[in-house]
């Protein structure tokens, strides 16, 4: 079997299967290499989608009781759950992995090697297979580096550091702790919090900076959330700061200070570090070719193109924004460049996202805060769903639309939505920002009644009569 | 008091309100008159909006049901439900209709009359005011009619006909029948059907024609609807004519012939007739004025003007889509118009609706069958929400999105959707149809992971990759 591809792949997640399966079925010979084996990469396994298929049946739960006569789930309520869905949760990853399997085996210039690849020259690289343990080196015109990112603990001080839990092994815990400590109030520190309060287990937030959420979602949404996590329960500290982790008959003793600077002795059950991640490059042996990276990764150009040339990066490893989604937009564009020449530059300004916590929270282009930063003379409007059709039919008038509009010609670069169901409002909301649609273009769409979506065209018609 | 006004409109539903506002607004002086003296109009009171809250509580009394002992609503449950639910509806009825009122009020050039509005000439009309009795002669310079539509009954025999329900008076009964016979398959009915059913009500519908929903959704999504609403225990009989419908001790027989022709008798408690809406033109005294019209409403031009220059009529009396939302987009193009001389035409291609079924059905511009007969070359393509990551996080993988794409320059002329909370993915729909936007436009979008919204791009994505 040959050892030379037009095109080899590390990485079998978002950012390097659909690159794979492009450039594949365009008819290059393309060679994929994934350490685990298996195809989804950490959104699939550890990310995204275990977390939303326990939000789901946490909600569920929730509605249970709600309608039972019981005022929380018992212990033994609480085990059959996470067992329920972890079964659940098995069965949604092995599918969704499998049925990318089979994809690619109908691609017949497409090869799949499970195993960890480690560059030893700028078109060269060397395959350790995972079964097998044989060392095969290959040779490739083109790559792209998709290797991911993974957790990042702090270097707190303590015995219980080494035993404190990250997003990467949290979905494969046996049982839930009745207690938890989750450091970091970031997307998935806020997400997490809220689905396993619903699981009854108690959590306890502690933040560095002065918030949570702090600059990634508009700054009036973060204390919707705020609210909502103490209403259910939740201790947040902000700007504080955890100075020590022990361990002792089975849980953590964790010293912090709050802000106030008083120091704090609290203990739990479990403690879980999701402070941010970082870039999977340590064992690619960089240093064998001319690809430049620092601690917050592989740098690329706008065409994600490393410093050496033909030689792509995509997603986490990168300094790029980190979701599923961008990484497969960017493997899509690298592989585009590598089949045609460099000519798709990344534009991020288009990126999009949700929260998913309770209200959601949809993202799309710059918030208010960053458009300024970038130097626009901008307006903003918000639609307030108390006054909506929809939502008050669906027994639910709460939340807001938001749009953060060029002054100069109108075109919108923002648009937030904060309130149940929102992530299903983002399709429009990305739809606008991606292809630089004014208010008029959605001010003049029909949005039909009664439905959640009309807020788009009331809010565009509103800001368009004002201006 | 003034009597000669810049514009009268005669309405204040959906096609007249916001014409009102947005003219009075401009600095125009404006009269608005509403027979009823309430704004909102039949989607308001009778139409949309009620419809949607019953079935709203119907879906959230069918999972506390779940979730119970019970099998059924006992006939108290059902009479407690149905008082719960009508008391829900009046408060936001009222609250809606008032809010809009007090906006009218801010509008000093703006006068509302709760009157019945007769034309006497070109150019003037005389107001019977509802609540004393007075008549009053006004002059308009510019007028929009806007008064809507109410329900048809086909001229069934017997004595029973007189009392049979119309969606006009079924939202204001005190209880719900235990057996209900709909007459006519399409929207209304299906919606009915499906909302009632989980109240309790043993629905049976008879559709003239061979398919309910016949010709207003892609005709693949008729059989799902077909397959829920027997699920539920619906009987639907196509092809079937209702010949005559009596009354005696209490219920109603009613005797119809079905596909084979063959005769049934059979009794219910109740028959509901939603066969169709006729516009509310008889009492306007049309034949005082030049303005044409014929039984389907009143004939405007593209401007959505009348035969007589300065007349307009907008939403359910003249010949157009009959939706609130499309009234309210033909009030802006009328108040444009009126405005600033005829210079916006409207484009009812990009009209959108959403069928609240269970699954529900979003029609975005052409059907595909509607685009064949208007002579495009397209080609369809359709993603099954099956392999969805959002869909089976949310253990409801269920559903189509499908494209009808103009094959000359791959514009997508037609979006459509089955499945659960599909009307808050219509908004990406309604932009994509009247913006005009061509399968790249949405492939390039960044959907974000995992939303339903996804299915979008990866539909595009996967047109795109075959064309």
């Amino acid at each position: 079997m040959s050892t030379k591809f037009d095109v080899i792949i590390i990485g079998g997640g978002p950012g390097g299967t659909p690159a794979a399966m492009q450039l594949a079925s365009q008819g290059k010979t393309v060679l994929l290499v994934e350490e685990s084996g298996k195809l989804g990469g950490a959104c699939l396994f550890v990310g995204c989608i275990p977390s939303k298929i326990i939000r789901h049946w946490a909600d569920e739960y929730a509605v249970k009781l709600k309608y039972s006569a019981q005022e929380a789930l018992s212990p033994e309520d609480r085990e059959a759950a996470w067992n329920e869905i972890m079964r659940k949760m098995q069965t949604i990853l092995s599918q969704r992995s499998g049925a990318a399997m089979q994809m690619l085996k109908h691609l017949s210039n497409l090869r799949f090697v499970a195993g960890h690849a480690k560059f030893v020259s700028n078109n060269e690289l060397v395959i350790n297979e995972k079964d097998t343990g044989r060392k095969e080196k290959y040779t490739f015109n083109k790559a792209i580096i998709a290797t991911g990112s993974h957790s990042f603990i702090p270097p707190f001080k303590g015995n219980g550091v080494q035993d404190v839990l990250t997003s990467e092994v949290l979905f494969s815990q046996d049982k839930l702790p009745e207690s938890l400590l989750i450091i970091g109030g970031g997307p998935i520190g806020i997400e997490l919090a809220q689905m396993l309060t619903k699981l009854g287990t108690k959590c306890t937030i502690i933040e560095l900076l002065d918030s949570i959420l702090y600059g990634v979602v508009e700054t009036e949404f973060v204390s919707i959330i705020s609210n909502q996590l103490s209403s259910l329960g939740v201790n947040i500290y902000t700007s504080s700061q955890v100075q020590e982790i022990n361990k002792s008959d089975g849980h953590f003793d964790v010293t912090f200070t709050d802000a106030n600077g008083s120091e704090h002795k609290e203990n739990f059950e479990d403690v879980l570090v999701v402070t941010g991640k970082v870039p999977n490059i340590e064992s690619l042996n960089l240093d064998s070719t001319d690809i430049k990276y620092d601690r917050k990764g592989i740098i690329v150009d706008e065409y994600l193109e490393t410093s050496v040339k033909g030689i792509y990066a995509t997603g986490d490893v990168t300094h790029g924004p980190k979701f599923a989604h961008t990484a497969t937009y960017e493997a899509h564009i690298a592989s585009a460049n590598i089949s045609a020449g460099n000519n798709q530059k990344v534009d991020f300004s288009k990126n999009t996202w949700v929260l998913f916590s309770e209200p959601e929270i949809v993202a799309a282009g710059f918030t208010e805060a960053q458009a300024v930063q970038e130097g626009y003379d901008i307006i903003t409007g918000v639609y307030d769903y108390k006054i909506d059709a929809a939502a008050q039919v669906m027994n639910s008038p709460f939340g807001y639309l938001k749009y953060v509009v060029n002054k100069k010609n109108s075109e919108i670069i923002g648009v937030h939505i904060c309130m149940n169901n929102a992530s299903s409002l983002a399709g429009e909301a990305s739809l606008i920002i991606a292809n630089r649609l004014i208010l008029k273009n959605v001010a003049e769409t029909i949005h039909p009644h009664p439905t959640l979506t009309e807020a788009f065209g009331i809010l565009a018609q509103k800001m368009l009569s004002k201006s």
